[in-house]
């Protein structure tokens, strides 16, 4: 039996099917007011959903590109970029700080653990003439399911002066995440996440302070510059041609999550993790970041049960049960799966893949608990 | 009425519903041995249109991020790009390459214009010292319809030694264009035009000569990297997220055009455009581009009769018969309006869009002839 697939993944996330089929209309001709309409109630909604005052832009890229656009509109060669790394989103950042002539400081942990404030708090007061002009970090690590305490971060940050740049991929519309309230100075994320749509679009946003400093990079690029999209969005539209039929999409999708309201989507999220995370410790599964409250709600990573490898759970998944789960990446691929609950996911997809999980391990003659 | 849109603007251009479909299935997962079955096709099929032996890398992004992507992996700051400008997007050459740190010079004709390939050689011949490294073109440029001779102006570029980068993004797939044969060392496009599906995706193909300057530049940023591209399309996948469904619908409207032929493609669009532009003269309308031989297959931009406004002309053209045309960009704005036949575009459609351009001049008030 085909296309019957439950995507039990950190990205791309299942798409409703009224958002599906919204897609398939036709391409509406993106300077018209029919479009601007469309656009100026997105961007109210996505407003709302990064729990921001300010202008979230919207670039057709996939999440790394808004990555980028956070720090080329920022850095100029030879500027002290100083990146949390806690897993391979986290180490993206300095690679993309470097791409552009940066000098890129990294202060990691073992994948799985999250950064110590009081380790950032002793780096930056080390930091007495003030180099260091930019700290990156991941909200939800999607690459271990592990989670920064941004709030405690960026307030760490905040005091130094620098700015804090923070990828919100797979938290934003999933976990609390208040750049306003908690001093983000640039916040981005993924449209194939907590936006129930498929790949294609990323968000981005900034606050004035981040701006004062846009204003003095000397090589912002241009498809990704942010002042061409502020001016743009004061004039309803985008500066390029905006990815039409996604964007559509997108204005469905945020209508469903606002109806949904904000409070009860993040509870879901929560509720569906932990039931997740407890269900698979009743299994006797290890969880790869077991303390609670350094895990991700978007995606949990698991150890296979002893003697059993992670290709054979995965493929029983897939073939007998149609569920896609995810393999680790790079040095924690066929260590680790990883399951996501991210976006548009129910409680009841949660009893279904820990069900298929046990069924999958039993088949595979491991042996739980 | 609704939901009978006839889209004859240069993009986005009508897709055709089992693309739209075929769109609108669930999200594949990217990291599957089925998305990089569907990736190897799109790929040789990229190829097939492009009439190139060379990769086409294919970005999330607009047709713009492409062009962003054709300069950023090349240029360094202080560099000379000649950039020669027929047109709005031959002017967004020379911005890219100013936000990237290049001297721009322009060589410029009024609108409408295209360049002769003398003023070129002249030009090239007087740069003894070889100072211009890349020298930008547009092949069909979209702002007037206008169409430069690339083949000429690659040759002479050739023989001087710096690279030839050109815009294909209303060409490819719609006029001869033949990177490998004429020597264009970078040609781009996107997905909304020629491609028979929505915006979102972008093409870049780059031959030898290209990446050995690529290899050379400083900051090359990360989200548009060539070397990524190329890495990961040997591995018959994406650097990061692509946009899946648009890549599914890709993948199925290149399979339609490859059933149609590439031949007989270049010969409707030829056909259709040449159709349209006598018949608009019959009607006693003024093309913007009076001579056949620089005129873009792609896009035809017209005066509106004389003492007739382009808005009212566009707006009975979509209240009374829901056909949508573009108005002119920045200064040509109400000026002139333009008629695409660019991609999934009939013999009918053409018929269609002059009969009912008779009847909403006559409707406006304006005398015809």
């Amino acid at each position: 039996m085909k296309n019957k697939t439950l995507l039990m993944i950190p990205g791309p996330t299942p798409v409703p099917e009224n958002v599906l089929l919204e897609m398939a209309k036709s391409p509406m001709p993106h300077r018209s007011p029919e479009f601007s309409a469309v656009f100026d109630e997105v961007n109210e909604d996505l407003k709302w959903i990064f729990q921001t005052r300010n202008d979230v832009f919207v670039f057709a890229s996939s999440g790394t590109g808004a990555m980028e656009a956070a720090l080329s509109n920022l850095v100029n060669p030879g500027d002290k970029v100083l990146s949390l790394v806690i897993g391979n989103f986290g180490e993206r950042w300095a690679k993309i700080a470097e791409s552009h002539g940066a000098i890129a400081e990294r202060l990691a942990v073992p994948y799985g653990e999250v950064i110590n404030s009081v380790d950032l708090q002793k780096r930056l007061e080390e930091d007495v003439n003030k180099e260091i002009k930019i700290v990156t970090m991941t909200h939800s690590e999607t690459s271990t399911g592990a989670v920064n305490d941004v709030k405690a971060l960026c307030e760490i940050i905040k005091k130094h002066g620098a700015l804090s740049v923070v990828d919100g991929v797979t938290s934003v519309g999933a976990m609390d995440i208040k750049p306003d309230e908690w001093g983000i100075n640039v916040l981005v994320s993924g449209s194939q996440k907590g936006f129930m749509i498929p790949p294609g679009l990323a968000f981005l946003t900034a606050d004035d302070k981040a701006f004062e400093v846009h204003k003095q990079c000397k090589y912002p690029g241009f498809y990704f510059n942010w002042s061409s999209y502020k001016k743009s969005l004061a004039q309803h539209t985008t500066p390029y041609t905006p990815a039409v039929n996604l964007i559509i999409a997108l204005h469905l999708a945020l209508k469903m999550l606002k109806s949904e309201g904000l409070e009860n989507i993040l509870n879901r999220h929560r509720t569906n993790a932990m039931l997740l995370r407890n269900s698979l410790r009743k299994l006797g599964l290890k969880l790869f970041v077991e303390d609670d409250s350094k895990a991700s709600f978007a995606v949990t990573s698991v150890y296979p049960p002893e003697g059993m490898a992670v290709g054979d759970i995965r493929k029983i998944l897939k073939n007998d049960y149609d569920i896609i789960v995810a393999n680790g990446q790079n040095d924690l691929k066929d260590k680790i799966f990883r399951i996501g609950t991210l976006g548009f996911v129910s409680e009841r997809d949660v009893l279904t893949v820990v069900s298929a999980l046990e069924s999958a391990i039993e088949k595979a003659g491991g042996r739980l608990k």
